[in-house]
């Protein structure tokens, strides 16, 4: 069933047209039919299921049947911090760590970046703003990521979180292998975490230094080498298996969440 | 440093000349100079470090200075069979594969593949097994893993592996979370994982009957819906976690491995 965020709230019974984009793409690009049925996510980030009613000047008007009790964000709450990276490295980033849970993504040029965003920052985040879109609505998620573009590194310093971590290739070679999973899967559920990745260049020791001194500790993600757009994605795995899947063994279903 | 695989063993003190690929790489490519040194995995998958005597007819002198003992290797093989996706999806899938350890991987048509490789397969394959010895060299790994086309699912069947999987949605719908973690985890060093997941469409509920009927166990990987190319990353990124990090809690340092 097609997946779309909504920027209002939403109740069973509501009769509504949709605004012009996702009207285009059910009814020119999908061909949908009155009695189609989609997922709409309100404001409040619950999903709710609609059923298109009629579909008239380019408009399609549905109503809202019931409330879908899901919930398929991760139970702690994950901003993933790049340093700037070539090509397409950044799309892939947000499509991949969007589908994987990220809460948001925070692009930043760092010391050993051979790109700089610069003038063209703006244009970059509404961009890769609407690959997180276009990725929620395929991995059914209630809450679309934010995308965030900062001028430093040490911009990140006065957020409050409650981890903060920097993934090291040193700490890995060092044999650093617990951090991750330690500090993780001891995480509370709704904890805010943060986890900060080189760009291909990796990150200097100027940043790692900078970066303990402000309370990120260094972590290991396993012995191989992780191309920049590779470690964020190894790393939000981690965190689903640790919280969703290893802590869910004597739970119910996460069906049951909402 | 520069990591190259080599297709011979190679002892301390041997002076060799580098193959014309390798050469080329590193004299054209890199301008790499006299006494620049590189690493060379010999057949026996082990590393060498090695410096360049001289660079003459194109060709790359170097003398082999001493074994490294550095095993990046997952302690479990894993076979990823994927389904056959559109695009520059399997290319994305073998390169990040590789990257987080795969040990081989397997590209098979399946009934909801909308692509069709029939004739089209050798070719393929070889521009795959070239991405994987790339990612391979890039990751550092000491094993390039093998790329392989099967003419159908049923030709999986009489391999043997200690533990084999299949990654299904409606596992993950049914909040099935604990196979994954409880079958890997519980997996001896050393021990054969073979995963199938399945292209764009999905995998069909007669395929699901059929490698059940063959001993597949279905496991969920979160409650998110992720793409055919992102399923095997989480999936290998769990394998790492789970056999890696959280196995090596009280272990020493992977570089003592070998």
């Amino acid at each position: 069933m097609q997946h779309y965020f909504l920027n209002r709230t939403l109740t069973p019974g509501d009769q509504i047209g949709l605004p012009a984009e996702i009207s285009h793409h059910l009814d020119r690009v999908l061909r949908s039919q009155v009695g189609d049925e989609v997922e709409l996510v309100s404001s409040q980030q619950v999903v709710f299921k609609a059923q298109i009613d009629r579909i008239a000047d380019r408009t399609v008007f549905v109503s809202i049947i019931e409330k879908l009790a899901v919930n398929v964000e991760l139970p702690v709450s994950v901003t993933v911090v790049s340093g700037l990276s070539k090509r397409n490295k950044p799309e892939l980033i947000v499509q991949k760590a969007t589908e994987m849970g990220a809460s948001k993504l925070i692009f930043v040029p760092m010391a050993w970046s051979v790109v700089k965003w610069a003038q063209k920052s703006d244009k970059k985040i509404k961009r890769l703003q609407e690959v997180a879109l276009s990725a929620a609505e395929q991995s059914h998620r209630n809450v679309v990521p934010t995308v965030q573009y900062l001028d430093n590194l040490a911009a990140l310093f006065n957020d409050p979180f409650d981890l903060k971590l920097v993934a090291y290739e040193e700490s890995a070679k060092a044999g650093e292998a617990a951090n991750l999973v330690k500090l993780v899967a001891g995480s509370q559920p709704g904890a805010s975490i943060v986890a900060v990745f080189g760009p291909e260049g990796g990150i200097s020791p100027t940043e790692i230094d900078q970066l303990s001194q402000n309370g990120f500790i260094p972590m290991g993600l396993g012995p191989r080498i992780m191309r920049t757009e590779t470690a964020p994605l190894y790393f939000l795995a981690a965190c689903s298996v640790l919280t969703e899947l290893a802590g869910k063994l004597n739970k119910p279903a996460n069906h049951d969440k909402i």
